[in-house]
């Protein structure tokens, strides 16, 4: 047991109800030692991608041993599964329905398309002895996933929370598309400020780049967001965003997730 | 002294002001070495009994020598008294205005009707000795109540903080109504979800069961959110509530707190 | 090392996206053992001035070792400063834009008009063994600014983060105006509750006092918000508010920040 392991948490809940201190409490009545951090409880409800983007942007930048509580659950009283999993960097526990995919995916431990896990172990959290009794219908958040987050917290192996899975829920990805010299990606979250954030990377963009987007160009690439009123910038995910000087660019371009964008290499 | 004691904090300052954060470092500069967390900084302004469902929600998950400190005070500067009280689950200090009422009464610790306090000690926080100086008119959270939580998780006893009450301020709580076979509720809280929590506790639910509200009946209990467009369902607290499936039962049904809400045995 | 050596957070990122969550990993990572307190994530985007308010009010009722990193910043990526100060009473860390100025003018640390250091040490944040790597043109909060506070936590010297700066940039600020018997401030804060908060200090206040705001004169101070239906009252910052019994003063009054509000002393 690390006395100061890390518990992350990301949730639908929002602030205003107690879920969230709930959750809490319940972590804390099993491991009092652990580190809580909120990841966001803003997501939309319901919006499992908006979670799973979430995660991925959080991910790396805790030690490899946190474990990321993620509770954004539509099916909770159905049959869908309980997970935790083990990754190379990070523990995730959470419902089946794709919230990690996008992590796992990122760090080369699960195959985006077919569900497949790749590096890591799986399981489902079947085992009642971790379980908060009596267990609800409706909060699995705090019967189930965050007794397993502590128990895994205090050092408990994660084989003995259930049985292995080898396949796991896919969620909708959005890879750019390559066609020659451009690449036909999408807007994927629009943050506080109004920055919209694209799904193509760093490594996809062309020098000199054409940026195409709201029936807009941009040309070049910006160093800070006071390079120009509408700027295209790799931004701190090492994804390519369209920000605006001191202002919402979605706002300004009307921008939302989605949105089509377009870059070229530059004739010169 | 326990290393890790809870401290929980339960206001209506929201979290664009620096209200909370000053709390928390008052409390840290006496008591270094506690847990905060937040149960909700979101209650509506004011709302004393908004504050006192939450406490009810969320202290049974909490260990039992958590300390619960809840700061939604219209009467800050005038005479309502400052308390602490120690009940079997739990510690509650905030001011006597019926925010603890319903976490004590679910308890026994309190009768509801007459506030007479019937397990546990309650004190009020006169002795000067444990408050921040100077105190100010508006922010007794900040010099008096954040100081006597700090000072309670520290170990000092709860008599040392002021003379002994044995009556407490009531709360108004809407007890549902028993009358033949039907059972005359109401809705007391709305989550973030827009499922609708009323007061009708499990036990008093008939089988089969149709509930009436908002000008629609439904026919017995659903067991998950997506048992149906529109359901009653026994939510995480106990109570019965109404959700629909992906989206707000509020919203469909234009509910709001206060609501009636009744529930027949079905004849078969 | 102090164990539980606290930092806060200001910033404006708001509580949907995952940088607050992200800087938190990236301190724990380097400081496991610290404690993180919130003051606010939600100041108006890039408002620098509602930031600078809100650490004046919350470092004093912090201990003098705590360190305050507040990331509003919409010079990223340019030639302004990374700063790390240490004050007679609390070590700040955030970008030269002014955001310390108010906590920094209030101890006496330094002079508002030319932005001189006038008590303690600040450096600018040049050595790039203490940044994270690879450094992002737009999330210094993240790849500068945490691990900086993180490395102060630990113990680090000041003067290993870089060269030492003697004047720093000055953010607006707004001093009343005395003239006669007459005291010409202005509102600098609403808060949650429409409290309308002055520049006009308690010493500032004469006895028997009219204060003259949107066209209405309120005479003498209240000593509770439940003394009147509209009252002037000393606040919890020792700042002159106005208020409004159970409601918003500043919607009943139409009041913004900015708007002015007269002191005098009331002929008896």
């Amino acid at each position: 047991m690390t006395s100061h392991r890390i518990i992350t948490l990301t949730t639908d809940f929002g602030l205003s109800d107690a879920y969230v201190g709930v959750m809490k409490g319940v972590i804390l009545g099993i491991a009092p030692e652990v580190t809580l951090v909120d990841i966001s409880h803003e997501v939309h409800p319901l919006n499992v991608a908006g979670a799973a983007y979430l995660l991925q942007m959080a991910y790396p930048y805790f030690p490899a041993d946190a474990i990321h509580l993620a509770v954004v659950d539509p099916g909770v009283g159905t049959d869908r599964k309980p997970l935790a999993i083990a990754a190379p960097h990070g523990l995730f526990v959470g419902p089946d329905n794709g919230i990690f995919c996008r992590a796992l995916a990122d760090q080369a431990a699960l195959d985006a398309q077919t569900g497949e896990l790749l590096r890591g172990t799986a399981v489902a959290l079947e085992n009642r002895e971790f379980w908060r009794q009596p267990v609800s219908q409706t909060f699995h958040g705090r019967d189930i996933f965050a007794p397993a987050a502590a128990h895994l917290a205090l050092g408990t192996r994660l084989t003995a929370l259930g049985p292995a899975q080898s396949v796991l829920e896919r969620a909708p990805t959005q890879a750019p598309i390559r066609q020659g010299e451009a690449v036909y990606g999408s807007i994927v979250h629009i943050d506080r400020f109004g920055n919209a954030i694209s799904n193509v990377p760093e490594a996809d963009i062309p020098e000199p780049t054409i940026v195409e987007v709201a029936g807009r160009e941009l040309h070049g690439l910006a160093s800070s967001y006071q390079d120009g009123r509408l700027v295209a910038i790799v931004g701190s995910g090492g994804m390519l965003e369209i920000a605006a000087r001191n202002a919402s660019a979605a706002s300004a371009l009307g921008l939302q997730v989605g949105d089509p964008i377009v870059v070229r290499k530059a004739t010169s």
